[in-house]
């Protein structure tokens, strides 16, 4: 049996997923601060520390791993360290998204994840800044002077999440959200619409796990295109996902209200292409991402770890 | 005459600051997207390009000019390239914390510069998008590909806007205001709250531009302390200033509501110390400013740009 064969069999999806969401959880309550002024502290770690699924830093950490294969010990060591940093960056932007949408002049969410939305819970003042310091907090954490991280790989991680995040992502993909509700999309425009929203970040994580490798940027093209068409096509499945699970978890409460998005009058996968369709759609994307994988050139146990992810997005259950 | 003297004499500070003011309004002209999507790209445009004072802006090119005085000439060219995306980065974080400042949850104002605020214009959900966007531009324009700028640059540039942004600069300073209405403050207090509130992207400013210099985290400290006491002096004598002025501006213009301080029971430096002292204070603030310069161990041509700005800054009437 060859190390790839016996690492393929030995692949434990869970336990790689339990040491790395500990070491995230770990250094984002180290690095958002309690002591933050004037209360806004409390609300920073209030919206982060709050047991979300963490499939962002998950990707990360993934694509790191698939990046830095190859790479000597020395440099993997690096790149890890690199990686962590990266993983608790792309989380902020995403917790901080989170406080902002949760706001009564956007989507006015009172709860998440069972517990008070933050500003319910802190004012709506100090959410609005605890979002803004979180994602100040985002590229501070990429910026580190201790000397772990190289100043290319810093600049590339911050080009990468600021691109994301911003008007050409994410930030860009919730205006469409906000100018869309009640209005019929095409295909096209749904997909346009979501590969900023939601596609973006996911995208990005994977980018981001990619250039903690400093050769990344010299070199290494085919894997940074390869795992940009995962990233791409994990960003779209999530979407059609979540629209599938929001019709599915009200056909299977009956006695409950609408699903959140028919409520709204919000477009979605399933209102546009019919429920059998999206799921067929869904699975389509898991084979996209699953080929991205098998033409980048590693090891199939070098990318296990992307391989589950993939899973998990498609596959979950909420 | 010697040439040192000789620059002191045809320094033209109204010219200078014309000359600056065109390139740094061209290229956010240039840098902020009028085709975001949804409107998001007129959001930010409108609250960008609305004829600010750009008081950052000017100190980036300014420090950036002494940092590189001594440069050699292709040295300065990427220095001065480097501070114009320095200058529209800070001042993109500027406009972000003004339009969620003028927001309902916050400051409620409905005008500025005689405008309709964003949210007025926009409304409060594009207006809450509008400033996430900026805050991302701002980095992203920190991290070019186009090879203008070296990594370390980049680098050194996101980590020094990220501090003067976040939870301990700008944002947090925001946080104390918050809490501070209707609540007297020490001196002490007070100071803590304007050193991060306006402080820290002021003193950022500063900084920031002599970081578009290579050599400037290799050597050059003693520069770097001096314009970090500037910057702080800077920081500070702006925020006393501000609270002198909303208090003449009421006195002079009777039949006007209250100054919007006093009016919001909030602590200023004029109500703690008076008016009188709250002036001579400003003086002295000037002083220690100009005394950084005088220490720096540059030509004094080569910072009468500074020196000039400290001079706005105190002596401004509006």
């Amino acid at each position: 049996m060859d190390a790839s064969v016996s690492a393929v069999v030995t692949f434990d999806f869970q336990a790689w997923t339990v040491a790395q969401l500990d070491r995230v959880e770990s250094a984002l309550s180290k690095w958002v601060p309690a002591d933050a002024p004037a209360g806004l502290g409390a609300a920073m770690r209030y919206a982060v520390l709050d047991g979300g699924k963490r499939l962002r830093p998950l990707l990360v950490m993934a694509a790191a791993e698939a990046a830095g294969a190859q790479a000597p010990a020395a440099a993997r060591q690096r790149i890890d360290e690199a990686a962590l940093r990266a993983a608790c960056a792309v989380e902020l932007i995403h917790a901080y998204s989170l406080v902002h949408d949760d706001m009564p002049c956007m989507d006015n969410d009172v709860l998440r994840r069972g517990k008070p939305t933050v500003h319910v819970k802190f004012g709506e003042a100090r959410a609005l800044l605890a979002g803004d310091a979180l994602q100040a907090l985002a590229f501070e954490l990429l910026t580190p002077v201790d000397g772990c991280m190289s100043a290319s790989v810093q600049a590339a991680l911050c080009r990468l999440l600021a691109r994301a995040a911003g008007h050409d992502g994410m930030a860009g993909g919730q205006a469409i959200d906000l100018a869309s509700v009640g209005v019929a999309l095409s295909e096209d425009q749904l997909r346009q619409m979501h590969r900023l929203k939601t596609g973006a970040l996911l995208r990005g994580s994977v980018l981001m796990g990619v250039a903690c490798d400093e050769r990344a940027e010299a070199g290494a093209t085919g894997v940074v295109q390869a795992l940009t068409r995962y990233g791409d096509a994990m960003g779209l499945a999530f979407q059609v996902v979540d629209d599938i699970l929001d019709v599915i978890t009200d056909t299977a409460t009956l006695g409950k209200t609408a699903g959140k998005d028919a409520a709204a009058a919000k477009p979605t996968y399933v209102s546009l292409l019919g429920l059998d369709r999206a799921k067929s759609y869904a699975q389509a994307l898991y084979a996209q991402a699953i080929a991205a994988l098998d033409a980048i050139g590693l090891d199939h146990a070098q990318t296990e770890a992307l391989r589950a992810l993939a899973g998990v997005v498609v596959h979950r259950e909420k």
